[in-house]
């Protein structure tokens, strides 16, 4: 069974990683998962969040958003609706959490790593491109942070982060879902790993039919290994420069 | 090794449901699993959101909030605030796909299942609690539509639903984290299970150390034995009546 | 002629407070007037607002809300709008103005007593109820000051607080109107006295016909009966522990 | 004793109310008690709230601002804190429910009357210039209803009412208190009635000291004899056109 | 031809400055042009934004604002909408500039100049009007620091500045345009100008047909006519007192 | 006297306009002015906003928006501040009017065409950037519209129109001032113009000194010189199809 546009079940589609795409970050990324692109932008600021003050420690926050006209008809902006919706708030927290799982805070001092992942074109997948894309942008800004002696000790990334989705598609367990695929998906996943192969975040959840423990140990094995691509391709880039 | 409150690594806390807390809603519930407690109503209400007119088909949506003083400190209200923080809007949208995933909304006709939960005193798990007390409440608002002849037809529940956490802390696997055990554990998880052992959800988030697949197995494991145990209290408390 | 629930006009329904209703709170009370059921928390916290700082003195302040399904049919929640309801901040202010009416905030240091009243089930008089409940929790918040060495100096409370409604019910006046009565009524008033039986707040409005001088004579005389009442049930309320 | 600007207790300050001070809308008064100064506009608009359509029954609403340098310091604008404050809301509702004290709203047909009160410059009794000012404003717009044919029938207004501040200033009784006045009350009312004499609304609050039963008893009296004056000068404004 | 209220081309409407209308604000002119009517407070406030502080530089901002009746019909406050309007914001931010234009801010100290500009009657020109008034306040209230020695050096005040409107009503070039004049206007312009006859700011926008250079000069001539007229209404009224 | 970048005073920097930079808008174009970056997307959508219901005629409209980190130093987004600054209020108008200059809305029918520029890199002339590329964008989706039959008549574009910022530096008049010469302009000015040569807008400020009729002269016979070439880029950009 070949999929709407050709791939086998357990193929990614087309990864770009496009470092440097904005000059005044200090680090930037534009991810490509097939059409779906996400630029991934990270921002070294002075200063830790008020209730981490005088903790000597730094931070790493995240948030996302969708470009209005990033979908197929277009999206009300949540700065004129003046309010931010549930899964802009998720998927921001979403981010975070996971680039916090790979950085020792300790290292950072009482700086702040802010990363903006926007969206500028959605096709599926578009938060498990945002961690894969981030985490090359954050190594760029590390990067910047260490030629300027900003760090406070080595190493502070204690390994690289990469994410994948996974669902149930008609039945059968398939990777890296495409927009077409997630809406008929029965249940899905997204899957966060440490380049190392362990996990930092597990989110399934059956939008159709519940899904049995079977089901979910297929899914975890195809996320496994779509990591693990996932984790070379930012490799790659990571050495190019 | 035994727990801060005495329990086994496999051991719930006492579960506590209290039908008909309220004497207007349509089925209400106070549910406690050991010193947390939340308030569950459910109402039913005529009409669909918009974007449903026209289908036939019914609701189910939820709303998670917190009372200021539910927690050790006061938080501030979020109507004060003049927004819903992340959390909220995060635990809102699991709790209704969690009910989501065992009502066939078809049977409904066009009306909603509008379900609050709303936490008095928290003591972890509160959104564990949340869904295994609102599928009760569920249950008892079914029940009043049946007997005023507002289903379309039968059944609406298609199975029960229960969820419970699990975590590793101090490098043990546990049951049902109760606060301080959260704030310690390394990687804790939110399992949502059917009645009939099938999976609704699953978010495991590595807090502090990535989990490897032997731990997740058993996290897994841990949380499948929880959800049957709170299915049966949910059984005696529906049966009880 | 007697009332819905059987009630003489002079009457107050049964009054019900229980205290340490909550575990973590420094003084809580569950309050129940007839159906109306109002949770009450009183916090200490460090700090005074702003406008206060540097005076020595402290601060009593409090927020008033409604659990979404505490009413007949269910109210969308203030946190969902995004703003608070004229009725809330309304009621938020009495609340807080009553109290302050009996403590004399210079003994309290820069601390402040944040006081949370909400409603999980209504049937008329919730803000009486409110009043009456928090007096009792702030009471046993002082009592926890006084343990740890946090107060000043003594009398902090002056006098105690208790506040019941009144109304012309089909042209007759009636104390502590439940909810089908308040709706009836030409004129209601909410009544809020001290122990000693001097007025801290009246609040009387015509919602049908205009009341005359004579009307109004009789109303006070009923709350002022009724507020005894009350302060009566605070008293063995405080006495119990 | 005198009081800071001459007056005796029992005296009002010089009352001007000025018709038609806008030209575009239906009524409008400025009215001035002493240096306080309100701007009082009402709109004539087709419609009511949607939970009063097909009642075949009209509206009357009314919105109290101040303008930011009203006072001796300027407050910051609510719409650029983009909330209302507790205060605003309070007012702006005794206003309304003032007035629908003697308009008969099953005459106006499903029409709204809009009641603007917009404090020019604040120096005590804002809220009991604007009810004052609002009446007459009100009346006007009635006559241009009239005048137009849109009555249902007549009387729509079953009465005039106007309102007045009392309270207890150093130990005295005193009516229609100005802004030092009013900072020193130890309590103070705001009394609102009909031309013919009866109570629409009164609100009593004790800021400082707790007043009795005879104290309230005195302050009624100053009230009526106010409102009573504050009547003569609407009629003769409304005589004068 | 003659314009709808028989003025001629390059005619203003007569300008009334009246100063000291509010009596607590260090600055404040009632200005009307024509029917327009607005009311300019200036307020001096210690401190400066955040932005500006230890530069021991003072700030000159504005806020411009329509109370609901000011128009033909009602228009919704801003405050109960919760966010300000995007024609708000667009003229405080041009209100603020014009008037910085002329102020030389090193002489203030670190003080702020908080200018309100509240329409109470619009009948065109509203901006334009706020912006003259605006500078007799700000005059005024320069003279109130002076006589308290708040001022660092002199002169604070480089220049005057005064604003009219033009507009191609009809196909002809006219100044100053009325409501009706502008809603007709194929193209208007706002242009502020100081009194020594150069140019702070200039806004043309072509509503209908696009004008060429030659209008666009013509526009600009009878502007700068009209603000030389304007400076001399103003210097009358700073002079009168 | 040469610029910081090494252009002649009357130069525009390089200009790229890349068309359908997205896949599913209806049109949309990558803009670029040197490092300044903007991304257009035109989407047609079906209706037109409530004030202009049954006319028969479409609507323009647009919004403008920066990433947070587009700039130097990083801005905090407006979603999660909840409300739009006035510069962005400002602008997103000035490109609706800009547009709207160009297009016979009775052509489009009962549709609004909403053009999103998002600033993804900054670098001085932002909004007249967006005007240019959405002026292209707008071009491509009015094209989609006549290959679908949605079109009522033609033409729906009356002109073309394109826009350039001028302002005087270091006493110079310039054309097409990048970030740094912003900085340091006395005055600026923004001009947008038709294909034909005929103003739409002209939106001069004096930052610092205000400027004189001579080099207002000035300031638009460059602005005039500009525009024609950016037509000229334009008209290349869609015959290149």
């Amino acid at each position: 069974m070949t999929r709407i546009d050709g791939r086998s079940a357990d193929e990614l589609r087309p990864v770009r990683i496009t470092r440097g795409w904005l000059e005044q970050a200090e680090g930037s990324v534009l991810v490509e998962f097939g059409k779906t692109r996400v630029l991934c932008a990270v921002s070294v600021t002075e200063g830790v969040p008020r209730w981490r003050k005088g903790s000597g420690q730094g931070w790493v926050t995240a948030e996302y958003a969708m470009l209005p006209r990033s979908t197929n008809t277009r999206s009300d902006r949540e700065s004129v609706k003046g309010r931010l919706g549930g899964r802009t708030h998720e998927i921001s927290r979403l981010v975070g959490r996971s680039l916090r799982g790979i950085v020792d805070t300790a290292m950072l001092g009482e700086n702040t790593l802010m990363v903006d992942c926007d969206v500028l074109q959605a096709d599926g997948g578009t938060r498990t491109a945002s961690i894969t894309g981030a985490y090359v942008a954050l190594h760029d800004a590390v990067t910047w942070m260490r030629e300027r002696g900003l760090l406070v000790r080595e190493p502070v990334l204690t390994d690289s982060v990469a994410a994948v989705s996974v669902g149930v598609v008609d039945g059968e367990p398939m990777l890296d879902l495409k927009y077409e695929e997630d809406v008929r998906a029965g249940s899905d996943m997204n899957v966060v790993m440490t380049g190392g192969g362990t996990f930092i975040e597990v989110q399934g959840t059956a939008e159709g039919a519940p899904f049995d423990r079977a089901e979910l140990d297929k899914l975890l094995t195809l996320a496994e290994a779509g990591c693990a691509e996932l984790t070379a391709a930012q490799r790659a880039a990571l050495e190019a420069s």
